[in-house]
């Protein structure tokens, strides 16, 4: 893989300017269309190369590869080969998609091996084993323990010595183009202090980015900031739906529920670490000094642009927010080392998020609760309408993309309407 | 199945006096021997059926089974069938085992299907999708509430309107008779009240319930209080392994994590509440009134005794504390019924614990935390030992069972010994 600018690399395929999917990306994904069932992909321009033809086709013959492997409806068997095995999988590909070979460019199965992404369904990439959702963005707890804490003592004594997280609910996490149904719940009614039931007044994004583990650990065993990215397959938007009115009644004293597990979306295409490799950027200075259980030998933070935008019902999308994933306080190899330094096992298809992701600007905030100061403000869209939090028919949109010298490494869309409370 | 004690059954099993494993239980499990690959039985005595054994001899031909049902190496296939057809696989079976019934007793492939319990190791019988650790003893949540807050008002506002519950690490949850590694982790030294890392120095037991579901609800829907028995296939015993000095520095504002999910220990038979049937019983009264979705039509608490023991190395086991799952103030289906009433969705093999099960009396109290009252006494063993937190190289023990008019349905043993921190 090239990490110099300098080193172009040009494709056969017409990738349009602005495109997230370029020949330095290379996403893995599960889709199916009309024709193909579920299998696995790798995005470049409008295009899925279809990694399960290219493997009939012999192109992977040299590396022994599961049979079938391509053909599952998730990721997983596929990353838990090994980032040796991935890494080299993608490279093939990316060789194989080079201006000047002619392997694939020229082959008679060219045309079955590349399939349109419009017409592609993106399925959910990863069977999800465990999830959690870390807190790692000093902004947003700032912002969180001003709202509804001591503003002088926004954060919380141990926020800067471990990255604080808790587990959330696998079950439903789903691909973007899920759409979600408004949770019902006990909430306190804000004006009689009343407790009711109902649907939620409070529904929120989260603008996170996830990775996804690619290797196990066994029960004890615990993974340094050293070796932590080699657990690490890749990453995808997150949208951590939250409820905020139900989560503020439930959450004492064992952190949110339902105010959360009604739904979280993701992002179908899995930008591996090593599309990433040219962002690496370090993290903000962290002071208190952390233990060294926390302390890393190499940057492990990424300059990634994030972006939310809400798009109400028969409106064009208002961007409400952009933030960016190099600011967050604890960075990835911290959380891993931390989550396991107990012990705790990890498996192939674990989904880690990185908590809200805020900057220091009003526009920065990654979440209504903090852009509209739970409630006490507007944000205008474009067009006029105004929002406080999220509305029934309202669409949720989240971009995120990495850019540099010309080298452009996104993630795509993901986007999740909200439909009304059953 | 009978309810009525006056219809004994009677079987041409040799069942030991105080068998928890009597005709009237007859729990499921995954078990594997030197011979047997592993695969699904029911105990009886001290055997176990080897149910793919009595599929091969055409015992369920008329049930028409997916082929190699009992050939997995978990319930899930197997519970994903449906309550008609688990309860008449165990209908099926009971009826083989009657003292009358022939077809087994006097069959030639008897001895194969009759396996030595002593002979075989018990597997996990579930792959746990999601994990969820409720909060339901009051008495428990009372006891946490004067230790750590205010004993003037030890239960929060929101826990008489709600089962409190959160979401827990389902990667590390073991099977009986797989050791425990005692964590490390940050944590407040109490002398000096620095913060220090290392092994966890109040290491300690919960004794809960845990119920695994086995009906599966699509995302949005939710489950009644009336239905959510349909969702329940059985329970095990479950040990909530929790590291206090941990969990307390850490589990603001988020809840428990890494106090936590180093590990959760689980019984290996899974008790079908169709075996729990006769032992139903009211619950406490609840007061103030719950809201219409938490509202129940019949009773669905059961008199389920429980008991945890100690057994420091080389000395005998002593008794520390005995509690009743009936007097839990909310109950499995107000569990169920809240967990999806947002839409969470569910799957078969998803485990939901029922939090400490203390009681009134001091001897009740379901953890060291309780039993020691966070340290400040001790525990004496019957040996003169005294423990305040759980001791490496301590095997803490688990049984419980249900007992009422001549019939006994119990859980057998979860036994899991604490090693030393790595």
């Amino acid at each position: 893989m090239s990490d110099s600018p300098t080193n172009t690399l040009n494709t056969w395929v017409e990738v349009p300017k602005n495109s997230d999917f370029t020949i330095y990306n290379l996403p893995f994904g599960v889709f199916q269309n009309k024709r193909l069932s579920p299998r696995i992909g790798v995005a470049i321009g409008d295009k899925i190369v279809d990694l399960s033809v290219l493997d009939q086709e012999g192109f992977f013959s040299d590396m022994f590869l599961p049979e079938g492997v391509f053909l599952n409806e998730s990721l997983n068997e596929l990353i838990g080969l090994g980032k040796v095995i991935t890494r080299k999988i993608r490279e093939r590909v990316q060789d194989l998609l080079l201006e000047d070979n002619e392997k694939l460019r020229d082959h008679s199965a060219r045309g079955k091996v590349m399939v349109n992404r419009k017409e592609a369904t993106m399925l959910l990439p990863v069977k999800i084993g465990d999830y959690t959702d870390f807190y790692s963005s000093l902004e947003h707890a700032a912002n969180v323990g001003k709202m509804f804490r001591d503003p002088e003592n926004a954060l919380l004594p141990n926020w800067k010595h471990l990255p604080v997280g808790y587990h959330g609910r696998a079950s439903s996490i789903i691909a973007s183009g899920t759409p979600i149904i408004r949770p019902k719940g006990q909430m306190k009614n804000p004006e009689s202090n009343t407790l009711v039931f109902g649907p939620s007044k409070k529904l929120d994004f989260e603008l996170e980015l996830a990775f996804i583990t690619g290797k196990s650990t066994k029960l004890g065993d615990s993974v340094s900031t050293a070796d932590a990215e080699d657990y690490i397959f890749g990453f995808v938007l997150f949208n951590d739906w939250s409820a905020r009115d139900i989560q503020a009644w439930e959450y004492v004293p064992l952190g949110p529920f339902l105010g959360k597990n009604f739904a979280s979306s993701i992002s179908p295409w899995v930008v591996t670490l090593e599309a990433l490799e040219q962002f690496r950027e370090t993290g903000p200075p962290q002071e208190p000094e952390v233990m060294s259980y926390l302390k890393c030998d190499k940057p492990h933070s990424f300059d990634i642009q994030l972006e939310a935008y809400i798009q109400p019902e028969e409106e064009k999308s208002s961007k409400v927010c952009s933030s960016n994933f190099k600011d967050m306080y604890w960075n990835v190899a911290q959380q891993l080392a931390h989550h396991t330094v107990n012990g705790c096992n990890i498996n192939v298809g674990d989904m880690m998020a990185s908590g809200t992701i805020s900057g220091k600007e009003r526009d920065s905030f990654g979440s209504m609760l903090e852009l509209s100061w739970n409630g006490s403000e507007v944000v205008k869209l474009e067009s006029g309408t105004e929002r406080k939090f999220i509305e029934d028919g309202d669409t949720v949109l989240m971009r995120g993309f990495a850019e540099k010298n010309g080298v452009r490494v996104g993630f795509g869309e993901l986007k999740t309407k909200v439909l009304p409370a059953k």
